[in-house]
């Protein structure tokens, strides 16, 4: 049963054409019910009623012309209730409507299931017989398992079809909804990267043109047994000649007798050269992965290396032929740090990822870089996007494939509105972020992408309220070293002399791998990042905090920000190594060094409960309200599935960072938020509300959110606290904060 | 750098014999940085100093001879500072120790790089060479990274060394650790099941007897032929004949001029049954893969659906030939419900799950069986265990391999301590559960596992506190009907008359997977799970709300229980749609129904920042700790990288559990706890001096909690709580409860 289900299931996720894919069901259901009639009805929700679609059974000239509206027969009450339906009279029920064009006279045992995915019904599946049968419960429960399994896939498929519809050619603008990653809009062109590094992403595809396969391929060939010459060169003098043959048979296996030969045949017989590659060096490896002699099994991994670099510079000269366009929006399935290195940054426009999500590293950086981003596309054919006219918008966290002209001209209107907007946020960006009545704020901003990156000149800030140091440590092949580290983290101290620099230790894990220190957990989240793993290992720790505090020398303005905190012992043994570093430090350089400030993130909700014993132990705290929200709600807003929970306005967050600022006031335990909700304007307006005073947040959000500080007064936001907190929903509580914008007209100057 | 490092880790990772690996070590960092000595030293913990184990350049007679204790020299001082140590002239240094036996003379430079794997130096990697050189920052870089790369690879083979060493029949007694699953000791024989549905699993292996193997091979093919005729049989009336042609390839695959020939061969040139079946099915079905055709492609999964078959067979046969010992340890990589059907529940006395957790089904039914299960062992050769004695130790969560005759003497007084403390608990049974000064508690079963399991009669307790439905979904292979699940609740809510039983809704995802309804996703824990799942697949919710409705009927002790709330808006579509299935119930039934109480699990932290909301829309709440503590601190208890963290005893739960009764007492709104903290002596106390009166537990534990209840008095708890509540870490919780109940002298009767 679970065979014939998983078998008819990949059957119609494999079918790129969706009226052939579900052809393709109604006969195997038919078939595995042993039943005389299946069909499927799809929801059109413009129209709101349901198509026919496909049937093994009914007229087949009913397919596409018989529409069943919402409310209407057997097929809209299925849909209606939301369940399955089982009659063995099925045209003695009330709901029965005659339909003569399907010709179903013959038919009385009627079973009909919704298929419905993320709680919208996309259609019903039904199946049919004479009065000699009676739909029993295993079939029941059989087309109940097959529609769940089927919503995604005929979801996608739906998608999928919308889209390559749009780029076929035909004139109406494409729709593909993603997530919001970075607000923007803008218009470009699209530049496909496709990942360099995957043979697993490659898929197979035909070429017409044998010959400039075959030209594109010797000349990858060429440039790959250039790079070998090189390195054989570089490394002559180190290596021992033995170990230098390995370059040799590189040469060799490239070669036309060898791979080589294999490769061409490929490629004569209609592969396009990636496909080729791919086919041989899997089938090579493959046979050596099988050997038994585990010398030669290593040799699969020698002959996979050669492949990677051969389709590395396969794919660098392929993407040479496009040129790239005035206004970029680079696309890829999972863009990359390195990836956006490749586009200059002034033609770069928007990014669109289809696998990532608001919380990866591009998204991230293109909400520093202040341009649109959309994140988690779902899976489509990369390819067919190449060179074509995109919208993104990264407010709603839509794309608009190949728009017509006056679709164009609306949006174009949209983004001159912002950047005029933007234009007035500026011009009073050296003004002081005090409200009407006088209350004074410290605006930071988060930094560590890269410093060329700011776009906030450091006399106009508070300093810098969180400086992520992972990126030296995810750009490289190994761990950097004390003196790399010294001089990055010199760099920094240096921009803002005299202003705190607060700098988190090394926060690697949960969704931010190293590529040299793979970590394969269930759950990355709950799993060791932070200073979970730092702690774990002193010798990252020590040596990283031993730069921080070189690099402080004479300047004094280093705060050192402690990731993941759960436990206080945690907080005590960060302490003690940061002490022993500095005696190391000190004892070295023969001085007395200054002391620098320490503190905790506020992330993982434990820690909340614990604000007394931790104002005791270090110096301040910082709330990162993005790792806080996705605790306390338990969503990965990484996950499309769940991604809609999650919310930063959420009542629940609300009221536990109205508690932590009472709490900590108490207390008189500095704390500041440096999450993406202060770089919000509703957020900040509530979080002011709320007692806080410091925040930090994306250099491209500082002046608009001092220009909207300086139009409020404590007293208003202090009457507007309490009915947010008394808000059900996050909905609610973002429409109150509207409202409240909306009366004293800060809405329309807010967001074009 | 990336590629050499991956190389010389998995070289390491790949060889079995630790020693072996240490020597191709440091050969290779010594090629690899062009260095003229390389060596590795391992702590010895009992000892108390580092062991030379291998060295590419010093005296080879040294290795395994020279020790350097922990404060000594150099490598004590690089393992002492947990940091890299990179000197020009090492012999000038203070620390540097002469140690004549290494010939280090010629060697001035040095480079040494802690190996640390959790906090815990397992060793010290050094390179050395003469004055002409001085290592620079990319060296000591290359070392740190190859440092944490090495740490858990040899952390593992230091594990792997331990047992192969024991089992291969030395005399000493082995010890692994692994994580508590399920509380107790046992003392059994090893029977291992391999998991019977994987080819991944199955590693290849070599039989030096194959005419053995031959017959084997040919009794698993004759099984499977048989097996098709039988299903071809009853497929007959209802199949078409060109779909039954299907059962006639697979006898003519089977045959010896087809695959059967192929694995024949195999099994001539020296693989067992098992290996040559893979071989020859893996080989085929990748031909079948790569073709163009999708007829012809869709024909590898046919190969794999056979060889599954046949492998079935196969492992059914081999272990067949394994008569099952009188006293079992049920050993496998991933224990399911199933394997555990397969012993005897009299025979089973313990579980050994390598790869499960403590959250996992096997744990989570060891706990219900009230037998003890050791979990996440590591990766071990599992069949080197079949038949071997071993004593696992359920509340450290340790297991002894082929103990000693006095080790097993000393382990079987404790298991007889053990059963006469529970008889002790047990005689008390039927009296009240109340404290000394008579506050009343009341006391019900986790149930759901199987009916049959339950230990306690339900007359003993309050009822059922948490039944769990989605076994019945986990064990089948498409959704349960209505029917079905109407007999199987009704059972429970017969078995419970006058008594509440409260059932929860599916709740799957998570670390729960429903084999036709496969999930894929990065943080499973903060994704799709319980009532996300089912408010997006309403024909799943309603058929089950439909089926708890009509088994409730002329009973009305059901309650209806919604697993994984985060929102209020979940809570209202929740209701709206039990709201439907009542009235569609009624209606079709044409009476009025009882109206069950409907409740919320607490265990998204952000639920009890909304608990007035929740109380006036439900009747009442259950807390699952477990899932709460997961949450509230970041961690994902089957991880073992940081399982260390997770406590349900964490100051931060116990003070939000705290907060909840209060807050929950204060608005009368009903709340009890579910979570395995109520079944745990301190936990009850705790929960007590909050406030909670209503708990629900594993039924082995109940006698227990009720035995523990009436020993004590509500005013030594009201003091005990403050002085717990202030406690800063789990472990001084758990320290000042135990001196707690050893001043009432309850300890000594508590635990064996």
């Amino acid at each position: 049963m679970l065979g014939q289900l998983r078998r008819i299931v990949q059957d119609v996720a494999q079918e790129p054409v969706l009226q052939n894919a579900l052809a393709g069901l109604v006969s195997s259901v038919k078939q595995a019910l042993a039943t005389e009639c299946c069909s499927v009805y799809l929801a059109d929700y413009e129209q709101q009623h349901f198509m026919l679609m496909a049937t093994d059974g009914l007229n087949p000239d009913a397919i596409g012309n018989i529409a069943i509206g919402f409310s209407e027969g057997l097929i809209g009450w299925v849909g209606q209730r939301e369940e399955p339906i089982n009659l063995a009279k099925a045209h003695l029920h009330p709901r029965f409507k005659v339909t003569p064009e399907v010709s179903e006279d013959r038919f009385s045992a009627f079973l009909g299931c919704p298929i419905i995915h993320h709680r919208k019904v996309l259609g019903v599946l039904t199946i049919q017989q004479g009065a000699d049968r009676v739909f029993n419960e295993d079939e029941e429960s059989f087309l109940v398992t097959l529609g769940a399994q089927l919503a995604s896939v005929l979801a996608n498929a739906e998608m999928r079809q919308a889209v390559s519809e749009t780029t076929a050619g035909h004139t109406q603008t494409g729709q593909l909804k993603g997530l919001p990653g970075a607000p923007g809009i803008a218009i470009g062109e699209a530049f496909v990267l496709e990942p360099a590094n995957d043979f697993n992403a490659i898929s197979l595809k035909r070429s017409e043109e044998p010959e400039k396969e075959l030209a594109h391929f010797y000349r990858a060939v060429k440039i790959t047994k250039a790079e070998f010459n090189r390195l054989a060169e570089r490394m002559s003098g180190h290596l021992p000649p033995d170990a230098l043959a390995i370059f040799d048979v590189y040469h060799q296996l490239l070669d036309a007798a060898s791979l080589g030969r294999e490769i061409e045949q490929q490629i004569a017989q209609g592969w396009c050269a990636k496909s080729a590659l791919k086919r041989v060096v899997e089938k090579f490896a493959r046979q050596f992965d099988d050997m038994d002699d585990p010398y030669l099994r290593e040799r699969g991994t020698d002959i996979r290396d050669l492949g990677q670099r051969v389709l590395n510079n396969l794919l660098d000269t392929e993407q040479r032929k496009i040129k790239l366009p005035a206004k970029v929006v680079l696309v890829a399935d999972n863009v990359t740090a390195t990836m956006l290195a490749e586009v200059p940054r002034e033609q770069l426009v928007a990014i669109v990822s289809l696998k990532g999500s608001v919380n990866s590293h591009a998204a991230i950086m293109a909400r520093a870089l202040g341009i649109p981003a959309v994140m988690g596309v779902d899976e489509l054919p990369l390819l067919h996007w190449q060179s074509q006219r995109l919208i993104v918008d990264g407010y709603q966290g839509h794309i608009l494939l190949s728009p017509v002209e006056a679709i164009c001209a609306e949006y174009q209107r949209l983004i001159s509105e912002d950047a005029a907007l933007n234009a007035r946020y500026l011009a009073e960006i050296a003004l002081p972020s005090k409200t009407l009545c006088g209350a004074g704020f410290n605006l930071m901003v988060n930094s560590g992408l890269a410093i060329e990156l700011e776009t906030t000149e450091p006399q106009y800030t508070g300093g810098v309220g969180l400086y992520r140091t992972e990126f030296p440590f995810i750009m490289r092949s190994r761990f950097p070293t004390e003196q790399e580290q010294i001089e990055l983290y010199r760099k920094v101290l240096e921009n803002y002399p005299d202003k705190p620099v607060i700098m988190r230790t090394l926060d690697v894990g949960g969704d931010k791998a190293l590529p040299y220190f793979s970590i394969m957990e269930e759950n990355p989240f709950l799993g060791w990042r932070g200073i979970r793993l730092t702690l774990d290992h002193p010798e990252i720790f020590l040596v990283q905090i031993r730069a921080m505090l070189k690099a402080n020398l004479a300047l004094d303005n280093l705060h050192i920000l402690l990731p993941m905190i759960t436990d206080l012992a945690e907080v005590d043994e960060s302490i003690r190594l940061i002490k022993q570093a500095s005696f190391e430090v000190s004892d070295e350089l023969a001085i007395d060094l200054p002391k620098p400030k320490i503190g905790v993130m506020i992330e993982v909700p434990s820690i909340m409960y614990q604000l007394p014993e931790l104002a005791r132990k270090v110096d301040f705290c910082s709330i990162g309200t993005n790792d806080l929200t996705q605790y306390l709600l338990a969503v990965d807003r990484n996950n499309p599935r769940v991604a809609g929970l999650y919310d930063a306005m959420h009542p629940a967050v609300l009221r536990a960072l109205h508690q932590l600022a009472q709490q900590a006031n108490g207390l008189q335990f500095p704390i500041s938020v440096c999450g993406e909700l202060a770089g919000e304007p509703a957020g900040v307006l509530l979080l002011a509300a709320m007692g806080y005073e410091s925040f930090s947040m994306n250099s491209s959000n500082l002046a608009k959110i001092k220009w909207l500080l300086r139009r409020v007064e404590m007293s208003e936001l202090a009457l507007l606290l309490p009915e947010v907190l008394a808000c059900p929903s996050a909905k609610q509580v973002r429409a109150h904060i509207q409202r409240f914008l909306e009366q004293k007209q800060l809405l329309s100057q807010l967001r074009a």
